[in-house]
Parts: C-alpha cells; sequence; structure tokens
C-alpha cells in the first residue's frame, strides 16, 4: 500500500462527510429557531477547542500530511472563520489542495525524514509520521468534530461518518 | 507500506494509551470522591453509546482487523463488563491478541477480499477495507471515549492521545 493510498483519498473524503455533518447541523440550527453559527463555538469541556477550531485543525492535520509527505510547502491559512460558511469555504479549499496531489508526489514519502519544530534534535519517518502522528492527530479533530455536532442534538450518525466505501462486486 | 505496519502497532498503542485515559479517570473519581465505574455509563447524548460500549467497540475494530485483514477468526467477547477492572481486562486482552501477529501474517491482506455480512452482494478488498472501516470506526470509537472522559472533567491531554513516537536521532 503506497502512503498515498493510505491518506489523501480518506482524508478529503472525510473532510467531505464533515461539511455534511455542519449541514446537518445547519438543518438542526433552523429547525430549533437558533443562529447555526453559535454551533461554532460550542465545546465539550470548558478548556477544549470550540467546534471551530477542531474543523481548522482536522483540515491543518490532512494539509500538513500531504504536503510534508510530497515535501511541499503547504498553503497558509490565517485561521479566522467566524461563520458556517466562512468554515465551509476552508473545508472546500483544503479539499481542493488534497485534489492537487496525485501517487508521483509520494514517491519517496515512506522514508523521507519529516523534522518538526517541537520534535527537537530528532526526526520521523514519513510511514511512521502517517501512523503514529498525522492520522491520529487527523481523526482525534474529526471524530471531536462530530462529538460536539452529536452532543449538541444534531442528526449526524455512524453512516455519515464513514460516508461512501470502495466496494467491489462479488463474482 | 505493509498493512500489517498501518495497522497492529499503532492499535496496540494507542489501546495502552486508552487504558492510561482510564486510570485518568480513576484518579478523577477518587479525588471528586465518586465511584469510578460511574464513568463507564456516561455519554455525551442520550441515543448515544455509553463509554463502556465505546471501549468495547474499540477493541473489537482492531481485533476483526487484524483477524479480517490475516484470515484469521477474531476470539469472541461477549461484551459483559461493567467495571472499571473488567473494561481493562478487556483491553489487556486486546492488546495481547494483536501481539500476537507479525508482518507475515499479513502477506495477503492488501488484495484480499473482506467479506462482511452487511455488504450485502459486495466485497471490499483488504487496504480499502483499513483504510476506509477498520481505521476510521477504531479512532471513532477511541477519540469518543477520550471525549466522553475530557467531557466528566478527566485530565486527560492531547499528548496522552497521541502516546509514544517512534522517532530517529538527526544524523
Amino acid at each position: 500500500m503506497s502512503l498515498y493510498e493510505a491518506s489523501v483519498p480518506q482524508m478529503k473524503k472525510t473532510l467531505e462527510n464533515l461539511d455534511r455533518w455542519i449541514e446537518l447541523g445547519v438543518a438542526h440550527a433552523k429547525n430549533k429557531s437558533f443562529e447555526p453559527d453559535v454551533l461554532l463555538q460550542s465545546r465539550l469541556a470548558p478548556d477544549q477547542w470550540p467546534l471551530v477550531r477542531q474543523i481548522q485543525s482536522a483540515c491543518d492535520a490532512a494539509k500538513f500530511a500531504a504536503a510534508r509527505l510530497s515535501g511541499k510547502e503547504a498553503p497558509k491559512h490565517p485561521d479566522e472563520e467566524k461563520t458556517v460558511a466562512e468554515i465551509r469555504q476552508r473545508i472546500t479549499s483544503t479539499v481542493q489542495y488534497l485534489g492537487s496531489f496525485g501517487e508521483k508526489d509520494f514517491a519517496d514519502a515512506s522514508n523521507r525524514n519529516i523534522d518538526l519544530p517541537f520534535l527537537e534534535g530528532n526526526t520521523i519517518l514519513g510511514k511512521d509520521y502517517l501512523n503514529e502522528m498525522a492520522l491520529p492527530n487527523f481523526y482525534f479533530h474529526v471524530v471531536t468534530s462530530y462529538a460536539i455536532l452529536r452532543h449538541d442534538g444534531v442528526q449526524v450518525g455512524k453512516r455519515d461518518f464513514i460516508g461512501s466505501l470502495k466496494l467491489q462486486e462479488k463474482s
């Protein structure tokens, strides 16, 4: 399995799923007659990041995974989103960025050394970075976003989380 | 990257991390003078599974991923845990099961057809099963467990979630 297969398509699809959960959140807000943007400041604990920052972090986890594993510089996003429309645009922008990558960009990804400031004198191999940092971190912020919406009464379910699957017909 | 590298070691470590969060939950319960087993019935929404079932599901996601990708039959766990000691034993048992696998068990995993009852007339390739179902499902239940504990005031943080990393010294 290539590192591309193990990262970009699934992260892209999952961000598209996340966008759908936000749509369901907007529907919930309309149904309950509250302003949808209120959801973005919702959180599960007072010392935890609110939904808007969870989504920004999920987008960044995906963006930096693709950029670092392919040795490219990631585009900057200043984390200034305040509305549902703005955060959905952030997701769209990240999905488009992920869509700009292909298998060949990841040709050297597995054994590439990934340097991160907080690792200080150490580095991490591309495949370990993907398995131990990028994917867990991505799912951490995606599932926390889902959990915040779920806690707020939004009608999201496990199928919305998993989304579409690459099935094969049985021969 | 092999499917073994992309699954077993990371799932095993993450379940060990989860066990540590439960320890922190027990410390929190003692500090607040409540019975630690109460945490197991905690949930983020009335129609969501409680912590104990999230942990059972995380264990099962890991167990079935290893079993299905290697073509083995998974051991049965009847989901009868009611106490912290019992659910920690479930985690230990799953960690031990994961520890029984090695690279060679996954030799045919990538292109193995995974048959699941709810896919009806379809099947899914091993690598797609891992990326699109097993890993997302595993992280879904692990992060939801974390979120429930976090919501209940347990002092878990991002470092407890990520755990140890396979770092390399910079040459």
